[in-house]
């Protein structure tokens, strides 16, 4: 689980969690009808910019997005590096028993099994760098849908609290349930707030960047893999990972 | 009719309607002068921002944008494989006996009915391409126009509000009447807000996105009459369709 | 007159008076104070984002720009290959006694006069192509003033509102003055959000759709000019319009 | 003194005058404080987001804009024209005696003078060019403080507001002074309104648009300069500057 | 420390200071769990969007980059041509000397070491060029970390309204205690008022023009290292900061 995104989550929601508490009246903020409105609305009004199939695949990839580990690619290069040079040294099919040793990386393990098969360098970049671009693409799908979601729900709170507000207006001589309604109908614009601000907005970009990043250690993986297949120095695999890693992750594997 | 838009505007308005009715008062909230002014404020300003012949041309391909099934590039790319698996083993007039099967695709229709006729593949690639750029122009004018919608929907509730307000202040000695004037005044807001949010918004959005899928679907069956056409080898046809279908629509009609 | 901004202003401007009179208070929607911020205060800052020629002029063109048919490329087209016909077959100089008959069009007089004159193609299309860039140039300013307009009025509004408002409070101790003066003082925001959703904004959005359609039938006349001035084949002309046609309106003249 | 700018300042200031006298309580609107969090704040942000020697220079150089006459590149063009015409037929020595009647445009005196002074045409060019550019640079340096004072004023504004609203709540035992109290709060929302709409947004766009205006005159001046240094024939000046000079203000000094 | 954020901060928050406390209740505007809402929930979806490395790393450059001074980048160009000088007279093992006179200029003496070690021009440059871009890489994430805080503490500030409002409603049976109820929840707002509009928007501001200052200055630095590691000649070097210097602090070191 991603660390950053559960602190997170964690202290912000805990923090109006206690003022709220503090406050004396906690079941006040709980009101189904206010929920169904901004929760469903959104999920609905969502859903229609997009197609069914589109939304519920995402929130799979939303879900194991959040899981992922947070991927350093400057490890990454370090550990294709040494499996690099291994191969060099003691050929590519050492690879064979080294792959079992990289359960988490299932990429890098499929990598591999392309360089142990034989399958020629060019190839095995052509092959990976599709799986990566559409990895990539169901990525910023999901991200998109997120984003959608942060428009909407703050508008469904509006809606919500004005639906609340002519409700009340129409009981003003009942002067006792002012207080009350008026509670009601703000919880929308409450609800749409927290979701649009607390939980769509900082979920798209952290699925963004987690994308990217993802993306970046797979480029990693599969440019050692293309190289291994070409039987290329690993001197050379380390100048060619350095074009593309960002400046604090570039490698310096060789002393020189 | 496309599933996900009917579910999500089912799903959207339903709860609206619930959280009305449960209110107690659900004909507080229907005011002739209110939709008047928002609906016939939008149509108004809209149409002055464009012409009539665009806005009620434009009316009539939302309706049908929106009752067109959900498009999958794919199966058309399987679909156009095995026709053109097919021309090449039997000839292209075996596609005359075919053309017949596909009512619901009349743009498979006409660019079968090109090959058929002998026309020559650029130019029927040529024609066709005209045609589904024509296509793709309307749709793009008609998303523009509810897009236009969709921006005076809320100014035109926020304007018919204030008239409501300024109405309610001038009879502030008759204290009974303050609550219903102001529940007037704030439902031409609430219909701003459900037009532009539950309405013009994503309809727009989902139109754009139709049409996109419209136009890879039928570039999909355009690029094969047009391979057809110069009697090309069908794994030529794959190539060519796998460089513009998205990852994962992906052909692989030949097992290699 | 264009028919919809006619239509659309009394549609939306007529809805909104209806309102305002079956409110029964339609005086307390005139405040000359109010209308003098507004008014006043948007020309004034919309006059010193630019100089004081450029708004004057602009006011002609925008009158003239909304007086404009709704212009059709398409049978400017098709008007145009029935002259460049008839000047092949009978000779350019025909075009002198057909010139008296275009006097709603005075660009393709011009134009006419131009191949009449015996100027040669290529001077031909560098004047005139000269002249419709000035033309454009000068609606795109006129559009910018709109809409800066459509910026500042609401600004106005708001600011009208805030000095209403604090008089208003300096006098709470009368109860009976609250109502009309806070009536008063949402007046400015009222004509300030009028102003910029009703007028300013579809204004500009019309005359930047009129002066696109301005230019290119004056673009289609031009192209006419040149190529009758070049002495070439009229199915040249053809292939030449259809070039920058938009896909509706493309021309067909011949049977091929 | 530029004509705009003082009129539309006055008129939109002046209106806004009448309606708080007429209010009667004109005092009312001058609260120290409330000027101090508004001007003072607004300063303050704004000169935290560049350094204190660039808010200080700007504001000279924003007086200097305000001042400059609004200038007529055609003028400026017939002007070349004149001298490049004299200085072709009774020798660039001419323009000696004449450098001190162009008083009111140091640009042109110094260009003049390069050009008496025997420097090369290509030298004139770029020296002049860099000047022009540096020129631009502090404008557009200055543009830009005043946009970001147009972005900090109103949230200034919202935040004395802010403060003015939590010290009357504090006080709500005391009915008599809520009125008064609100009235203070909402002041800085006023003066933050009118700093940003009525002064630095107008402001900047002036500033851009005389800059633009001022740079077009220079550039006229100095390729008339480079021209006279370069011995060139006036006709090939004229054609130079129609290359850059607005459709409206294109030169035709010669009948041909 | 920068003195026009120090100064900027101190009368910003000055002006705010001393209207809070006139109003004769500065105890009323600090709220402890108004401030962990907007402080803390800002800190945790912030975090959120990032990754913890990400936000905490940038705190300690945040700080850094305040405490930078105001860079010169013509100074900076005027001392190496006064080192090149002296480099191209004395031979670049003079430089040994002087590099322990620049303490507080650490990238001139990286630089200027690198020449002493005999390292080649072109190398040298590369080098440099590299770190150059890794600090900018680090200072504009920082940067974008601090924009989204900008975004994110207003939405947390409305979030702690709408509780506090939701509370207050709930207990509106005791007259006495809505005021500070309502000042209560509207604090939280304020507070992320002034950390949005005074702390980090000027703060991400700063600090891109800071970086902008910065690696302008490095690459004045890193330029004429390289130019001494060519052996080049100063009026050489002189030319090449021209071209990148802004016209204010272009070169005249030689008079020519």
């Amino acid at each position: 689980m991603d660390l950053a995104t559960t602190l997170g989550l964690l202290v912000a929601f805990g923090l109006i969690a206690v003022a709220v508490v503090l406050g004396g009246s906690a079941t006040a903020f709980i009101d189904l009808p206010a929920i169904l409105i901004v929760v469903g609305g959104t999920f609905g009004i969502t859903t229609m910019s997009f197609s069914i199939t589109e939304v519920l695949k995402s929130q799979g990839l939303i879900y194991k997005a959040f899981l992922s580990r947070d991927r350093n690619p400057g490890n990454a290069g370090l550990l294709v590096m040494e499996l690099a040079d291994r191969a060099r040294r003691d050929g590519v099919l050492t690879m064979q028993m080294l792959i079992g040793e990289y359960e988490s990386e299932p990429f890098l393990q499929k990598s591999l099994g392309l360089v142990v098969d034989g399958v020629p360098g060019d190839e095995i970049e052509t092959i990976l760098l599709r799986e990566v671009s559409a990895m990539k693409d169901r990525h910023t799908k999901s991200a998109s849908i997120l984003r959608r979601a942060a428009e909407v729900s703050p508008a469904m709170g509006l809606i919500g609290t004005l639906v609340g507000l002519v409700q009340m207006l129409g009981r003003l001589d009942d002067p006792s349930t002012i207080g009350p309604s008026m509670a009601v109908a703000l919880l929308t614009t409450l609800y749409g707030a927290i979701l649009a601000n607390m939980v769509f907005s900082p979920m798209a970009a952290k699925l963004e960047r987690n994308s990217n990043e993802e993306s970046l250690v797979n480029t990693v993986f599969l440019t050692a893999a293309a190289s291994m297949g070409r039987q290329e120095n690993p001197r050379r695999l380390e100048m060619l990972l350095n074009t593309f890693l960002p400046p604090a992750h570039r490698l310096q594997y060789y002393e020189d």
